[in-house]
């Protein structure tokens, strides 16, 4: 069989000793951290967007990354050399899940049967070589967002024919998606949000929205589809107000509509920074709510108004997005999907391999971090915080027991309260202690 | 009787061939605009924060402006005088409301009773000057953020003894809104947010928020206050993650909590652009919701990510605003407040008249431009984008009778949608038609 | 002859009583103001890329318009009816220049020799055109940003050949510029930056830079091409760290490698605003510096991270532009060039109509405004600020004569300076009534 | 002698075993690094005015934080006090040196000559301080922001009078640093900038700023003060547009008008965030430049805009700049000096105790990181980037040897460059191991 990246042997684990930029030095695979191996906690995923289809295209130029898998000029044959790609380099990663749009693993017909038959040709290739590598899919989606009739919108688009057109491509995604045993399904309303309001009934697109995601749970009962639906937020981009702007607000438009025990969160902690919230603020508003389901594992720059979905490699980051996954015991049945790409100028096949071991490490040596930092005196020291409420008249105001009145009359009797510092410097140190 | 601004007159309509700068060339309060009069339709409201306590200080100096009614060493006669100073501002400017926190109306005691002497002192005194000049509340507030006591929070303090504290001002500042016939009471959180995770537990405090905003709807069912509770959004000052960040978030909490009957959103525009929004979309989101209950009318710098709360003297800013304001039909029993302050360097008492001046006229003049926007095209052409979905399949889609199935059917047998301009450069030359 | 926009009859001016969005309600281009036609006062240009090549794609999703002067797949051909449909564009619009880069004309071809032979046969079709039309050319300029070899620079490649490849380009498109009489030449460094300090010797990236611009200099002289040198300021977008952040950093390398005489600004506002900057500031600092060669007019969203080229159909933007212009005599040899494109859903051939007619007749009416502020009380309240410069010890100062010693003595003597008010309101409110 | 800190030991070196938050663990000021103690490396300072003078202010409240030295409500004896708390705490810290501001040492007077002579007082009691302590002063400065005189600017004042009051500041505060031996002097133009370019002459308010550091140069000839001239860079706060935005606009300025070689840049890391680069990347600016002098050594939040003179405890970012530190050979005579506050809830006085150790344990490993990293791979890997610049035609190139008609000879007999990746993952990935 052909090989794509013939320069390259599987990824192994080395150690920290190691100098190998293609090795892991922290990720191995059957340690075991509290009670489960690496993999099982970390559940690692690779993208089939931006890592087998895209080639560093921008705003100001076409990608100059040449990807060998993309040179068959027959559609469905690029589709099979591509997914040939994908599973090789799954395999040689080492990556238990992989995550993909309806477009990025088989091409758009000349109608909607025609489209569908593209997809389930490449389905049933893929069970195939799920079957055989071992790999898993952590989620399917449907991209409602490239082709240009979704120019005003997917499910939110003021003409009810897209809409329909839209609702076609998320039901053959679903029913791929089950096929392939996919543990979860994801929406991103790409298009979804305006970039005018004289133009736009925010109101009714929004309804819209809701109507249309109903519906989707509607036929995941009628075709017995357990994965979990998740719904990514990101604000600004591509129209300058997208209608999922961060958790706290998807999770407030699922409850308007009923559909909260329906979804949960995937959550991409660059569109967290774009949001204008550090993304670890982001991923803590959907866990306290029960409803952080899955990460976009990436990172962005902070100062690029832009999604420039850098790999994961920053120690920090990584540690923040692990002490919230292992407080509320773990993210399965979602995952980290590197939802990253290599810079546009990363164009040897190898950089693609560099950018996912490095996230990789950098998300191992966190999760054993974040293990022994929330067993320190961090959540011990935050807890001690709030005892003020754990008995006595605290915690009969927590029970809803104390009127205003009665809260006003404990101020009157008890004079001015001591001061207590708030100690982040003390708490940043601990911090720093644990990252070594 | 002492005069403050000996060389100002009672501001005068001029009309727009005028160009004096103390003159009112748009707002015309008795002037009627589709059936009700300027001052009707914009109830505008000077704060007594910005316009009677500041002094023009920031984080690199105190301020400049000598106020010559904060010249009395003891605090409750200084406070008299302030507030003879805000009664001759509120009259010679023609307003008919303003707004309050109790601390800028009556100074702070050693004790929640001598606190709450002091404000009813002052409250009362209020009460007859607004009998005897026809000035009324819009609505009163507590400052919660001032005081070191709140350093770590109000109601959503760790330590209990501060949230008692608080709930004693937030009460006694009820009372005095009530005894003074305001039309609204409004929440701003000032210090309910958090800089660090690691010593923050978000999920507790915002239960305790919502516990504390309970009691309040309690305590007004109780004393039979019937003014209209607010909750202002802003996010990231002064907190890094302040919780009411901006509409959406806000309206989500208030569902979450079962408060959604009990508040609407005192919108502040600036506040919407530094949650990284068009201030009218954040005020569209509200409005959507039928929560947009006032507007603390002021706007921001959009590249100092601070809160500069400049007067609202641009004219698209105020028209993006009057044109929600009159599709809900009006905002009573909420108005426009000037939460606005004039530059530090802005140091003669006139300037608070220019500032006040070309904001009221800017919002005049935006009020009749909207009214016309709202009758001409725009509406109609926006509301044709949605035709599809008002009757027929549309219609039923709508109505949740049509299965992503059926969806999907319609699609195939549809074939590629029609594709259709957005128009943005239309509806905006159309826009700018309208502006003059 | 074809003609593309069948639709479209030669726009015409209409004055302010017009409704028509087709109309110029303000652009009347033999109107006199201030002893110049308004014609000759705005010098407008059309830009080739983004109204004749660019079809709307973005980072999800190619583009959406369809240009039927892009329907020839033959390249040269289609060159060709691009060009007419430019001509006919330009005409139809009534603007006296264009504006161009090399590959927007010509199809790059497979060697330097093949590039240089299709842009020359392109170039003598537009002269012809030139000619017969009255269109004249502001610039030309080279693209050394979207192919794939620029990937990590043009002028600034770590690779010595790229350089050589960058300088082939800029050669032909001096030429051709040259050729066709253009005014102007403009470098815009769309590749000149890093991502990455790791991999970047920014300070030998810029002396290439610099030795690149002087080359060209010296070339400019050897052929007699006696047009103004532009340098186009940009930060942040495509690369991290765009090397021309803004005018002040332009104009500082300029001087720092003795070309200030040789090269002036090409602003585009929307530029400085991602820079941090109101376009207006940094346009006063190119003005101050004597140079404010040309203005590339657009406007961008306050709130996205990047590059919106939007049409500056904002009124109080256009103001702030032209008070500059008229304050330095006018932008001759530079003009007001259009580098904005509609929305990504305009997709009608009529919007880029729309686009173009809002912007010109924004930038009329700023015209008349700013030339009545001009000769208004804001400029003569400003002068009054500074007086005490102008005689006596503080025109001393200005002249150097004063040690920091007499300075001292002076403090000393003279006790706390009087407060003056900056009265920031009032001159905003003087602002406004110019603007109507 | 009265203690300010009576809980606090002398801190000490633990090593990395320790947990002690109030040891250093990798701070060894005797540990040789590439020839010299990390003392002489790292030239850490403390800043007398968040250490000894803020409490913790915000534009939404008072300072919380009772400092037990401001006490006194005599000025003068309130200096003392402060003066032997600052003492004490450097000594207990163990760093070599400290800066500060006139007015944060002395209290200002009610005349130029009372504030000189409460300065001189208290500089006097300095000096003895220092020569018992053996603790030194890096640099001193003028504070010409707080007092409401500089509302519209210092050196940039339209009112001369204003200007001669700010000489008079900086000629006592230059005569102070000399006395002490301060090593450097530092110019940071607080309220030297604009809000509103109605109102303002920037370009002869930047002649004005010229003139008063060229007044300043000669002082320091003229009483032979040898220290370094610091200018700080900081765009947007307080004023929207501050003159010295960022390392490039001082460096353009200070060529503009023949000061370059009399002043460097004192940087701060936060302020680089403002302006929208990385801190590193201003930074690199500088020392490219040759006019690194110093670092104020802090960190911002990404997402506030505003300066939130964070201690620097982030270990990329220490490495980052003590890369480009070791590759200039070093700070000296400038240093790290930590400005940077405790945040303002942090009300324990061994809070700003956890913030300086957390800090320099921060830079001291960084030191050793860097040292590793600037001997290891990168440096090697990036040189080679530029090899055919090293030899043949590239050097000519380089020698400006090579015209515009020769580079695209080259090209064209070159013919299309090798694709050679950027490889910025690879470069990442070694980063970290370097990290640990």
């Amino acid at each position: 069989m052909k090989t794509y990246f013939p320069n390259i042997e599987k990824i192994q684990f080395e150690g920290t000793s190691s100098h190998n930029p293609l090795a892991f030095r922290y990720y191995d695979e059957n340690r075991v951290v509290a009670g489960k191996t690496m993999k099982e906690h970390l559940r690692f995923a690779v993208c089939y967007w931006h890592t087998f289809c895209g080639t560093g295209a921008d705003p100001f130029g076409p990608g100059p990354q040449q990807l060998p898998w993309l040179n068959n000029s027959n559609p469905m044959e690029q589709a099979y050399e591509k997914m040939d790609a994908a599973f090789e380099f799954f395999t040689k990663l080492g990556v238990p899940y992989y995550c993909f749009h309806d477009r990025d693993m088989a091409p758009e017909g000349n109608s909607v049967e025609e489209s569908e038959a593209n997809l389930w040709d490449l389905v049933k290739r893929a069970k195939d070589k799920q079957d055989e590598s071992g790999v898993k899919l952590l989620w399917g989606t449907a991209n409602l967002f490239s082709n240009p009739r979704y120019m005003n919108g997917g499910a939110t688009n003021p003409n009810f024919d897209v809409v329909c057109y839209g609702a076609s491509q998320v039901k053959a995604a679903i029913d791929a998606t089950k096929f392939l045993g996919g543990e979860n399904y994801v929406f991103w309303g790409g298009r979804e949000g305006y970039d005018s309001l004289l133009n736009t009934n925010m109101k009714r697109e929004k309804a819209h929205f809701a109507e249309f995601l109903r519906q989707c749970v509607n036929y995941a009962k009628e075709i017995d589809f357990t994965g979990q639906f998740l719904i990514e937020p990101k604000p600004m981009e591509p129209t300058k107000h997208q209608y999922d702007v961060d958790s706290a607000t998807v999770i407030g438009f699922l409850r308007e509509h009923g559909l909260e025990d329906h979804f949960k969160i995937n959550h991409e902690p660059n569109h967290g920074t774009l949001a204008g919230h550090d993304p670890a603020h982001d991923i803590q508003v959907a866990s306290d709510a029960g409803m952080l389901g899955s990460i976009d594992a990436n990172r962005g720059d902070h100062q690029n108004g832009w999604d420039t979905d850098q790999f994961p490699t920053n120690l920090d980051g990584a540690v923040d997005i692990m002490r919230i996954v292992l407080e509320q015991g773990g993210l399965a049945p979602g995952g980290l999907n590197f939802d990253a790409k290599t810079r546009r100028n990363s164009t040897d096949l190898e950089d693609i391999f560099y950018g996912h071991v490095g996230a990789m490490d950098a998300f191992a040596r966190a999760l054993v971090i974040a293990e022994e930092m929330n067993a320190g005196d961090i959540p011990k020291m935050k807890q001690a915080r709030y005892t003020s409420f754990d008995s006595g008249k605290g915690s009969e105001f927590e029970a809803g027991k104390l009127s205003l009145t009665d809260l006003r009359n404990l101020a009157a009797s008890n004079g001015e309260p001591k001061q207590i510092s708030g100690q982040q410097e003390l708490y940043e140190n601990i911090y720093n202690i644990h990252l070594g």
